[in-house]
C-alpha cells in the first residue's frame, strides 16, 4: 500500500478506524443505481486498454475526466477528436492528474489504481508510461474482464438503467449465465415523457409500441404499453424506477387535455410550455401509480441543466461533460406531486436526489413530510449525486439527512457510474461515513457506551438498509 | 450525570468550557418567542404522564417526534390514532429514539431527561419501562407542575404567541397570581391577514370585532379594530409582534384597491393571486407601522411550506408534522418592504428568521441594510428556527451573522416551543455558542488577551442583549 | 508582533506554516480587480489622517465599516453627517471595533494596523487616541503616501475600474511617471447598458460620444463608439473587462428590435421589462465579442441588490452601505449566454463571481461547461466577492472550486477595494489558502510525498496563475 491510499485513508480518529475496519469494510455492495452497459456485462468485456476502461469507449467516456482535461487546457482533439489514441489520450490524462489535487478525481484515480490494479504509485507524467503498461498487461488477463472486476468488490446486486422499450436480452443472457452478482434492470422512462421533440418522440413510440406488441395512438395507449413493459421488467426482477428531471411537475390537468396534447405531438407539433408541464405532470403521476401498485421504489433525480454547450452537443452528443447544476425551485411542485399520490393512496417507496446542494434541506424535509409509517425510511433523501458525489457533497447530504431525519434509516451509497471500476467509491463513502460518525463519538455527540448500536448503524447504512428496503 | 450528557457536553476545548461554566451557564433565560399555552401556565398544569408532556396532548403534540416516528415506520395509529395510549405511544417513541442518533431529538431527549428528571439513562426499548415510571412518578408531584418546570430553568420572561382577538384572560390570571416568571403576550395577527378563505375569514372578523367592541365592515375598520387590540395587548405588557409568512410581500397598492379586495372577500369571493399579494402587502405595512408607533419589536418568520399532506391535514389538522422547508425568493420584496417603512420613518426594531438555510446570507444582509444607528442591533438576523434549531443550523446562523454583521449584538436564543420542558435548548444553544467562540480563541481568530470582552459577549448573547433590546 | 496578528496567524498546522512562509508569503501581488481612484494614485495622495484613509474620504468611504457602525447604534451624523470629523468619526469607529469580533473587520483592522503602521495594539476606546495619533504622524510622512503604500506590499500590477468614456489621463500620467507598480485600466461599461433611466442615459451617451469623437444616434453607433474606446483602452494596456449584474441576460432579440428599443430610450421613454432584458442581452453579447476579439478576459459579478435604502440613497448616493445579497436565478440565462458565444467562436477568458453563496456550485459548474481546452483554466470561478470576501466565504469558494474543478488553475485573490491599504487581504487569503491545503496534507487528503507539486500549487494560486492568465 502506498503512503497515500493507506489503510486508514480519510479516517481521522480511532473510532472511525474501528468502525470502518470492524463494521463497514467487509459488507457486500448493493449498487442499486448505475449506468453499466448490460451488453458489456453479459459479454464479459475484455478491455482493450486502460484508456478504454478509464477515458474513452466509443461514443462514451468519463465526463468527469473530460471536464478536468478541458479545464487543464488539453485540446479536444486528444479527448474526443482526431488525436485521440490509447497512449496519446492517456498521456494527456496523466498530465492532468497532478492538477486535480483537491478534486475527487485525484482520490478516485488513486483508489482505482490501488484497489483494482494494486498500483500504489501516483499518476503523473513521470509514472504515466509504467502505469499504462502495467494496467494494460493486467487488463489482458481473465481476472480483469468485466465480470471479474465486479466480483472483486463483493457486489451482490447491480441495477442497470434501462429504457422501457429495451428487450432486456442481455439481462436474460446474464440470468442464464450467472456469475455471482445479480444484474437487475431498472426502469427509466425519460424518453417516453420527452414530447418536446415530436419527431424523435414519434420514432420512440414506434420502438416502444413494438416492444409492447401494440400500436400507440393515444396517451391511454402509451400508458397501456408502458404497463405491459413494466410488468415485463418486473418479471425480470426489476423493483426500481428512476426519473431524471429539471424539477418536479404537478400542474393541474384533465385526461382529455392530456389526450389533446398527445394528439398534437403525434401530429408533429411541439407542445407549448404549459402543455409540456401538464403532460409531464400527468406522465409522472401515472408512472408513480404504476410503481406503487407494483411495490417498486421510485427515484427522482432533479436539478441538472443539460447539453448546455450546443456546439459540442452537435459534434459529440449528450453526456459528454457539458451538463451543469441548475437552480430552479422544486418545493411547491414537489409537495403537490407527493400530496396527490398520498391522497390517492398510491405513494411508492421514494428516493429523492438533488444536484444543487441548496436543495438538500428542501428535499430532505419534503421526503419526511410524506412518511406514513408503513415502511421504515419509506421516503429517502438520497446520497450525494453526480457533481455532489464527493467528500464535501457527501458530508452535506449526511448532515442534512441527520439533522432533519433518521440517518440510521439511510439506504446509502450507489455508484451512478458507467465504469466497471468505480466500486471503490463505495469504500470511499464508507470511509467518510465512519469518519463522520467516529467524530461524533469522539466529540461526545454520540455516546461511546452505545458502540453496538453505532456499529449496527454503520452496517445498516453500508448494506442492510438497502437490502431490506429494495428486497431484490 | 451520565457519561453522555456530562458537564462538558458539546464543549470541545478549554476556553469553551471556561466560557460556558464561567459566563453562560448561570445567566437567566428570556424566552421571547414560544408557543406555550397560557391556560396551561395559568392553571399550573399537572401532567398526566410523560406521554402527555412529551408526545401527545389532545390535538397537539411534538411534531418533531411524530415525524421521526413516522420515518421509523411506526404506524400512525400509535401516534395520533386508535392505538394511541400512554404506554403504547411512549413505547413506540422509545423504540424510535436509538434511530434518532445524529438528529437533534437524540440530544434534546437526553438533555430533558437529565435536566428535568435527573435521569441519566439513555432511552431505548430496554430502559423504556423504568424511565416511563420514574418520569410519571415525578410528574405526579408539585415540583413537576407547569410553573415549577418553568421556574426550574431560571426563566425571567416568557412571551407567548397570541391572536389579536384573544381576551388574554389567562395572562390576566397569571398577572394576578405571579409565580416568579413574567408571562407576556405577543401579537400574532396571521389570521387577520388570511383572506384566502373568505368563510373562515369572515368568521374570524366576527371574533375580532367582538374583542374590539366594533363591527368590521371595511379594511379601515379592520385596522381600527386591530389598533384597539394592539393597545390592549400593550397594556398587558406586550412589546413584540410576529408574522409567519412564506416570503415578504411588497406589491404596489392603493387604499381604495385594498378596500375593494376586502369587500370582495366579505362578499364571499376568494381573492386572486394579485389581490392576495396586494392585501398582504398593505396589511403587513400597516401592522409594521403600528409596531413602530408602539415602540414594539416585530418578528418575521419566512420560508415554511405548510400543510402539505392534505390527507393528514383533513384528518388531524395543522401543526402535526406535515410542514417543510420552502424555496421561494425573498430578497426583492423584503428590501422593498423595509425601504417603504424607512422612507416613512416607521421602521420598528425587527428580527428576521428563515427556515431555508440558503436564505441565511440574504436575510442577514437585508437586516443590516436598514440599521439606522438609533438602537444597537436594531435589525436582527434571528436564531436558527424550527428545522434549523439544531447544531448545524445554529452554527450556520451564527457564522452568517458573524461574517456579515455584529455577532456581539445578537439577541440570541428562543425556544419557539409548545413544551414546558424545552428550556434545556437554551443550555444547548449556549454550549454551542461557547464552543464556537472558544474555538476562535484557541485557534487565534480571537485574541486570548481579550477574555473580558469575550466573556461579556457570551453573557450579552445569552441574556443581556435580549434584556436591553426588548426591555420587557 | 502582537500576540494577535502573530507570524502564524490563521495557520493551524505545520504544513500550513511551511507553505505560507516557504511558498506564499514572498510572492508578489497582482491585484487584477480593484477600485482605487487613478487620480489619487497619479497624484501620490498624502492622506490627511487615518480617518480619511480608513473611514470617510469626500463622498466615499468604507461601507463595510459604515454598516458595522450603524449596526452598533452609532448615529449617522458621525458617519456621513454633521458630526463627522477626523477624531469624532474615528472615536466612534474605535468604539465599534470590539463589537466586530468574528466579523472580518476585526481581522482586517488589526492586520492593517500591524502591516501598514507597525501597530500591534488592539483598537478600542482605550487605545483609540494613541493609535489615532501614531497613524496620523506616520501618514504625514513620505513613506505613507499613496504610491509608497502600494509598493510596500510588493504589488506588481493594479487594475483599476474605469468607464469607457474616461480619458484615462491619470493612467497616462502614471505611465509617464512610473513608480514601480503597473497601473492598468479595466473596462467597466455598466453605464453604457443602463437604459432604465433615459435622461441619465442620454447624458452619458453625450460623454461617451465625445470621448469617442462621434455622435451616438443608434445602437450600432453605440457599439462603434465603444469599439473605439475599447481599442484606446487596449492601447493603454487594458486586458480585462468587468460587468456588475443582478444576473445573466440571454433573451432572444433581433438587431432591429434592439435599435427600436434604443430609439425609444433616446426619445426619453423608459423601456419595459422585456425590452430591458433584450437590450441587456444584446449589449452583453456584443461586449463579450469585443473582449474575445481583443484577447481580453471578461469578468461577471452577479447577485447584488443595490441601493435598497432609498432614503439614504437620496441623501448620500450609491455605494454607501445599503446594498445586499440578492437571490435571483442565474443558471438558465448564464448557460444560454455562454453557449451563444461558444457557438460563434467568440468566448473570451472569463471569470464568474457571485455574491450569494448558494450560487457557488452553479457558477462553478457553469464555468467548467465552457472550457474548450485552448487555455488552462480559461473559465474561472472567481474568489469570494464583497460580502463573501471573508474566511467563511473564501473557504466555501475554494471548496466548491476544488470539488468541481481544478483548484490548481485558480487565478486567486483580488482586493476589489477602494482603499490603499487593503493589500493585507492578499496575505489573509494566502494564509487561508495555506491552511486549507495544509489541513489536506496533514489529514492525508493530499499526499505528503508531493510537497513539490503542492508548494507549486500554492505559488501558482498566489501569483503565477494570474500572471500567466492575464499576461499584463
Amino acid at each position: 500500500m502506498s503512503n497515500f491510499i493507506h489503510e486508514d485513508f480519510m479516517l481521522s480518529n480511532g473510532t472511525a478506524k474501528e468502525l470502518f475496519h470492524g463494521s463497514a469494510e467487509a459488507m457486500p455492495i448493493i449498487d442499486y443505481h448505475c449506468h453499466l452497459v448490460p451488453q458489456q456485462i453479459a459479454e464479459n468485456i475484455q478491455f482493450r486498454d486502460i484508456t478504454q476502461l478509464w477515458l474513452v469507449d466509443g461514443h462514451y467516456g468519463d465526463h468527469y475526466k473530460w471536464r478536468a482535461m478541458r479545464g487543464n487546457g488539453i485540446p479536444e482533439e486528444y479527448i474526443t477528436g482526431d488525436r485521440q489514441g490509447s497512449w496519446a489520450t492517456f498521456e494527456k490524462w496523466a498530465e492532468t492528474v497532478p492538477y486535480t489535487m483537491r478534486n475527487p478525481l485525484y482520490h478516485w484515480t488513486h483508489l482505482e489504481l490501488s484497489r483494482v490494479f494494486g498500483i500504489d504509485k501516483l499518476l503523473s507524467p513521470k509514472t504515466a508510461r509504467e502505469i499504462y503498461e502495467e494496467c494494460n498487461a493486467k487488463l489482458a488477463t481473465e481476472e480483469f474482464r468485466g465480470q471479474a472486476l465486479i466480483r472483486k468488490f463483493g457486489v451482490e446486486v447491480v441495477c442497470t438503467t434501462d429504457d422501457p422499450a429495451d428487450d432486456l436480452r442481455w439481462h436474460k443472457m446474464i440470468l442464464e449465465h450467472p456469475f455471482g452478482t445479480k444484474v437487475i434492470p431498472a426502469w427509466r422512462p425519460d424518453k417516453a415523457m420527452a414530447i418536446e421533440n415530436p419527431e424523435a418522440y414519434k420514432a420512440y413510440l414506434e420502438q416502444l409500441g413494438e416492444a409492447a406488441g401494440m400500436e400507440i395512438r393515444s396517451y391511454r395507449d402509451l400508458q397501456d404499453a408502458l404497463a405491459r413493459r413494466h410488468e415485463f421488467f418486473a418479471s425480470m426482477g426489476c423493483k426500481l424506477s428512476d426519473h431524471g428531471l429539471e424539477t418536479f411537475y404537478a400542474a393541474d390537468y384533465t385526461e382529455s387535455g392530456i389526450e389533446a396534447i398527445f394528439a398534437k405531438v403525434l401530429s408533429g407539433k411541439a407542445p407549448d410550455a404549459d402543455e409540456l408541464e401538464q403532460f409531464r405532470s400527468a406522465f409522472l403521476y401515472d408512472q408513480a401509480v404504476m410503481d406503487a401498485e407494483a411495490g417498486w421504489a421510485q427515484q427522482f433525480h432533479i436539478g441538472a441543466i443539460r447539453n448546455n454547450n450546443s456546439r459540442m452537443f452537435r459534434s459529440i452528443g449528450p453526456d459528454t461533460g457539458y451538463d451543469a447544476i441548475h437552480d430552479v425551485q422544486c418545493a411547491a411542485a414537489g409537495h403537490k406531486f407527493f400530496d396527490r399520490l398520498t391522497l390517492a393512496g398510491k405513494l411508492a417507496k421514494t428516493i429523492l436526489y438533488c444536484l444543487n446542494p441548496k436543495d438538500n434541506e428542501v428535499l430532505m424535509t419534503m421526503a419526511y413530510t410524506f412518511n406514513d409509517g408503513t415502511v421504515p425510511g419509506k421516503m429517502q433523501f438520497g446520497s450525494g449525486w453526480w457533481f455532489l458525489d464527493q467528500e464535501d457533497g457527501m458530508r452535506k447530504q449526511m448532515n442534512a439527512l441527520s439533522a432533519l431525519g433518521l440517518f440510521s434509516r439511510f439506504v446509502g451509497m450507489l455508484t451512478d457510474s458507467r465504469s466497471f471500476i468505480s466500486y471503490p467509491r463505495h469504500e470511499y463513502f464508507r470511509r467518510i461515513l465512519c469518519d463522520v460518525i467516529g467524530n461524533d463519538v469522539e466529540s461526545g455527540r454520540l455516546p461511546a457506551s452505545e458502540m453496538d448500536r453505532i456499529s449496527q448503524m454503520v452496517k445498516d447504512i453500508s448494506y442492510n438498509n438497502a437490502k431490506n428496503y429494495f428486497n431484490f
